[in-house]
């Protein structure tokens, strides 16, 4: 008989997500949060910050991929990544895949975070050690609106909007992040539920167009341990669109990146596939996809 | 204050998705099910059979349209048409926004699922009474096997694999539907999740071969409601392939067929964007896609 221990997440004060739990491995307050790694028997390890599933075994390869995979296959050639959140490692992990990519400058507000991933999530957090990884203990707010850095790529790996990270969802950190970008760079970030957060999005995209991005793209895929199962990022890029890539410069560099989910299919149909509602929704706004 | 009502779909031991209730609407015992339809606070009114969630206000746009105007859009002159369950109605109200589709057969097990939904889901039910629809209640597995009749396409709408409609995912019944399919139809079939499921789409897919389909194709997508909120359709055919659709003739028949989800791009995109493991696992067995 398995022990009837649950964790639950409750999406709002109206559906809830539950796992059946064999361990919780990991439970502290940090400044910011509170973290905890709990051992499930359907998801692998967890990541959890303030009630709030941040990462799972299971099905974080279909996150990672895409966050990190389609802006770096975008940019012909991203030498300077900067990746703003994500503590667990998956991203920097799949972004130093790229031969491309020389220097990762990789900026997480909290330390606690990236220590109890290096304890207890090895699978993503693998790379934290890798020589083109420069981690930076830092809020990423602030670290745009003071650098004079300049990338080819930046990735956002935020969470949800509230807390400190909010500010990670307003137009000032999009005109700096637009700023802290070369003339052909691009940036990618979580933007939430295209089910319940659509405002949300919608407002991503009117700050993007108005701190300067010429082409503006959401992109939705499959997420089981996020709320409704259904997640969006969010592509914004001075020069390069998605849609122009040569796919069979993608199926050889992917000869030596192993990947699950994305392959040079997805990369566009993943723009493409996305709802109807959600591209006009979008169009309407930028004009661009 | 709500009232704390909860209605919780087990998906296995280990996992669980819960809604807040707003009210029972009908809970009733028939021959083959437990029948019930709640009104939620998140995706409105549901329909439950034996405690699983089968279709939802909020999402059933997605499933519906998807299992829908795929097949009959890939398909240049869908005239005659077998739906096999789905007593909701909601694939049945998606097939006759075609105006090439001559007539609909609705073979559905559950006479009390169809009275239920009509009562409760008029949303779904609305194209019930349409002329060109013909309401068979009958057993599905059955119904493929004695009938003399050919169709254009044959949508199978079904539950998961117990019970009664275990036998929608055996060989014999893909045979029998290969026989009730013209010499240029196709069929779509429900076929559970990417994430949980991955055993059974093989062998879907390997049933599907052996019945003699020349094009086997699964298809992802999100779908909130559903165990991991990541769901498949696989559509097979005997000639028409759905990545040869002309994607003008779909923008010009759309004028008329109010979609969501679906539109020319998420035509071909859906099957492209399909993550990589399940595309591999498919090739394995069919070089089809």
């Amino acid at each position: 008989m398995k022990f009837n221990l649950w964790f639950t997440e409750y999406h709002n004060e109206n559906i809830s997500l539950s796992m059946r739990v064999k361990e919780v491995l990991y439970l502290e307050k940090s400044k910011y949060q509170e973290i905890a790694i709990i051992e499930t028997y359907d998801f692998g390890r967890v990541l959890i910050l303030d009630n709030t599933f941040q990462t799972t075994e299971r099905d974080e390869f279909i996150y990672h991929e895409l966050i990190s995979h389609i802006p770096l296959f975008t940019h012909p050639n991203p030498k300077d990544v900067l990746v703003i959140g994500g503590g667990d490692g998956g991203t920097v992990r799949e972004v130093v895949k790229h031969k491309k990519v020389e220097r990762v400058d990789f900026v997480e507000l909290d330390e606690k975070v990236i220590e109890a991933c290096r304890k207890y999530l090895p699978n993503l957090s693998c790379e934290m050690d890798n020589e083109k990884v420069n981690i930076i203990i830092a809020d990423g707010i602030k670290y745009v609106a003071e650098t004079d850095k300049k990338y080819d790529v930046i990735i956002v790996d935020c969470p949800d909007p509230v807390g400190p990270a909010k500010g990670l969802f307003e137009k000032e950190f999009y005109k700096n992040v637009y700023k802290c970008l070369k003339d052909d760079g691009l940036m990618v970030q979580q933007s939430e539920s295209p089910l319940y957060d659509l405002k949300l999005i919608e407002n991503i995209c009117k700050y993007l167009k108005e701190s300067g991005f010429k082409i503006i793209m959401p992109y939705s895929y499959p997420m089981p341990s996020y709320p409704s199962g259904f997640w969006s990022f969010t592509l914004a890029s001075k020069k390069y669109n998605p849609l122009d890539v040569d796919e069979n410069k993608i199926r050889e560099a992917l000869k030596e990146i192993k990947t699950k989910y994305y392959d040079e299919e997805v990369h566009k149909a993943i723009f493409l596939s996305t709802p109807k509602y959600l591209k006009e929704l979008v169009r309407n706004i930028t004009k661009s996809l």
